[in-house]
């Protein structure tokens, strides 16, 4: 092999990120190289601290500090908190807070369903969720699961467990999204923003 | 901030490698936190090691293993001394030996000339080069750095400095690239393909 051991080494950790392949994964490596050695050792440092700075929220499941029993949402006197929005990552969480609209608390299920990758509902936190309804206080819940197959699957899932339960279920509203062309949308979006199409007033 | 200051740090790191933009940092973040911490931390060692483990080559100054004088290309036997690449960066040399088709030895300048960068001929191994060729033994340089204006200014200069050191001088050849198709070839390109084509034989 041409290449130091130790290069060999970054290049194939990188590759195993998502998205990142091997001619990536070289140009990443080399950069770090042709630079300073401060960029490579701050993001050892960092990654090294990932793990054990995190841990996740103990009602919602959203990650949080390390050593921290709830996250800031949770622990929030101002969030309303009877109204719980279900997300699928904690990415989604940061989507929703970045918009500054949504004033409720979250529930991370930590995937969707998928029968084809094996993940079933006992490997998502749905019987948490259901503890949570269970324990009152919950009047609305937002299900924010991704538009694919495997989110309206986990969306279907959800809404039968919840519907006996009693709070209010709702969704997240599907069409056209800002700044998109109609003449791009897909068939589907199209279909969705028809089928939900609103009074002009 | 919503996030905790791990994540934080870690997101920060990854967003000031090349093309890596926030968005995508968030997301490598996101997945080394969603699975086990093992491919965090192999990251985070193999990058410890990146700058220890590594160095330049006394003679070409391309990569080599921290320790070695020299890299395997200048440490072989096998390779003809008599004919030098010269190149802008070390994974040039990689791209090179990938192809499995040449033989000789190498030299990395460290970059190519740019007035715009402030990047003087001081600041590539220039010298070194000239040093190179002036103790003899070269019989050939193929001058390959990028096609680009930048590149294309450094073969110049190089030219000048090299010319009256007596060695043949060569650049790899502009045309077509393999697969590419002729229509959608950009006009400079075709300007080069054409002026430089070929008899059929």
């Amino acid at each position: 092999m041409l290449l130091p051991e130790p290069v060999q080494r970054v290049i194939e950790a990188f590759s195993r990120l998502p998205g990142v392949g091997p001619k990536t994964a070289s140009r990443l490596t080399f950069h770090l190289l042709r630079g300073q050695s401060s960029l490579a050792e701050e993001l050892a440092a960092a990654l090294g601290g990932l793990h054990s700075g995190t841990g996740s929220c103990g009602r919602c499941f959203n990650i949080t500090a390390a050593g921290r029993e709830l996250c800031p949402v949770c622990a929030s006197a101002e969030r309303e908190r009877g109204l719980v929005c279900v997300v699928e990552e904690p990415l989604d969480v940061l989507a929703l807070e970045r918009t500054g609209g949504y004033q409720g608390l979250y529930h991370v299920l930590g995937g969707a369903l998928s029968p084809i990758e094996g993940v079933g509902p006992d490997d998502l936190r749905i019987a948490e969720l259901l503890e949570r309804v269970r324990a009152g206080g919950v009047q609305e819940i937002i299900v924010a699961t991704n538009p694919s197959m495997e989110g309206d699957a986990t969306a279907m899932y959800l809404q039968q467990q919840l519907a006996p339960l009693g709070p209010r279920l709702t969704r997240l509203a599907r069409g056209l999204p800002m700044g998109g062309d109609l003449e791009y949308a897909d068939q589907g979006t199209l279909l969705r923003a028809l089928a939900g199409r609103q009074e002009l007033s």
